[in-house]
């Protein structure tokens, strides 16, 4: 059995009678991510965010977390990172991190007014990230591109088994896939493949293509500029915001990718 | 042009070269939903929620939100919901009616530990519903469920646009479309069609069909059961725990519906 997939018996309609069968689905559990800093001398502790995530890559799915949301700037800024029990993993920052808790606000509650409404560029959205991309850097070939959807396919086993995966995964500018991660959950997805490139040492990935299985929204294209990913090519459509935040930030967003074609919404130079 | 919709300049490749086109995006832009109720003789206002959607609906979409995270538990609450700008939702809710906002800390960040992690059992992170579910009812025909895709199709004007939306919408028992919404969250469209229910004192949804246009997460069963939707089909593929909920809650939850077949994944005695 493949991780994060769990079969049940469930009824199948068709021609005429109900049959019994059994059937694969994706795994949905929550995640509780927990950090751990020093400020003035005291240690502190909160969970930072609770998510609906398919069980596997923890670890990197808490560490990309914290990562694309800028809570955690570097790899050599995480002390330990550590599933401590089934269903939350503890994040543990050097004592000279600095954290600012604020940074989630748009995510969540706040007993006072918010910054963000009122402002929908998405230049006033975004967090700044450490990994500004290079103008007219890397360039990749239209095939190469229109070759990477069959690719993710053949990389993407629970998704096969369940239809109810979302995938994204990067790869370098050959066309090899070096990471690729699954989830129910497609900010999830991505959050694991990024805390697997910061764990890894291997950020900025500004030598590397993404390819997400299905919409692309403002977040996405947020977590990817954090990580200094410069291409990012979706099998379904961006959102209007998405499209903002790539073409102010230079980043190359291609969406409806598939064997025969796509759209260049930002950064056609890289083309 | 529909309302929800953008249209900008893109590049697209196909044999060669690549055109200038023009495309059409599904808007995103971030919403806040402030609360303002009572709490010991003294006025309280809270943005509970910024959320990104697709523009349409707000108010729908902010009454919907209270309501199916049980903040809000009757059309008789709400005193007043308005836009008081671009972006903004407030929603005033009656003097009498006390405001848990721990109901939210699922969703958020806390400074204490966290009472759902661990718990990884539907019921423990359910909600209770004001409108239980009745055993057995109400029936519905496999034939009328099977041809509801292609009725949602017809009516998804959006989507056809852009490829970029998700959507729910209530059927009734006769397989006539009570209420759609679109939205680039699948959260959202679900909340509006809720919120828009609420409002036009429709609820509980008991004699309705919910049809989802993707898949269908812990959240989304949640949600339907807040509202008293004993039905909920979805295009795509349900999660394990959006099974688990269904199955606790006797909801009959189907997957992968289309014109010939279906899965049904809990409460098949309504078929």
């Amino acid at each position: 059995m493949i991780d994060g997939i769990k079969e049940i018996e469930i009824a199948r309609s068709g021609a005429g009678a109900y049959g019994v069968a059994r059937d694969l689905l994706a795994v949905e559990e929550p995640l509780e991510i927990r950090l751990e800093w020093t400020e003035g001398g005291e240690q502190r502790v909160a969970t930072v965010a609770v998510t609906m995530r398919t069980p596997g890559s923890d670890i990197e799915l808490a560490t990309g977390f914290l990562f694309t949301e800028g809570l955690v700037r570097a790899r050599k800024h995480i002390v330990a990172a550590r599933s401590c029990r089934s269903g939350s993993v503890r994040v543990v920052v050097a004592p000279d991190v600095t954290i600012d808790l604020a940074r989630l606000e748009r995510h969540s509650f706040t007993s006072s007014s918010c910054g963000m409404c009122g402002k929908t560029s998405a230049s006033a959205l975004r967090t700044m990230s450490s990994y500004p991309l290079r103008a007219g850097e890397p360039l990749v070939s239209e095939p190469l591109l229109r070759s990477l959807p069959e690719r993710l396919r053949c990389a993407q086993p629970a998704f096969d088994a369940t239809g109810g995966l979302h995938a994204s995964a990067l790869f370098d500018l050959g066309g090899e896939l070096v990471t690729l991660r699954e989830d129910v959950g497609r900010h999830n997805a991505l959050d694991k493949v990024i805390g697997a490139e910061l764990l890894a040492g291997r950020l900025p990935a500004d030598e590397r293509i993404l390819i997400v299985s299905g919409r692309v929204s403002f977040e996405l294209v947020q977590k990817a500029l954090m990580a200094g990913i410069p291409i990012v090519a979706a099998i379904g459509a961006p959102s209007s915001l998405a499209v903002d935040l790539a073409r102010e930030a230079g980043l190359t967003l291609l969406g409806f990718l598939r064997s025969d074609r796509f759209n260049v919404y930002s950064g056609a130079e890289r083309l």
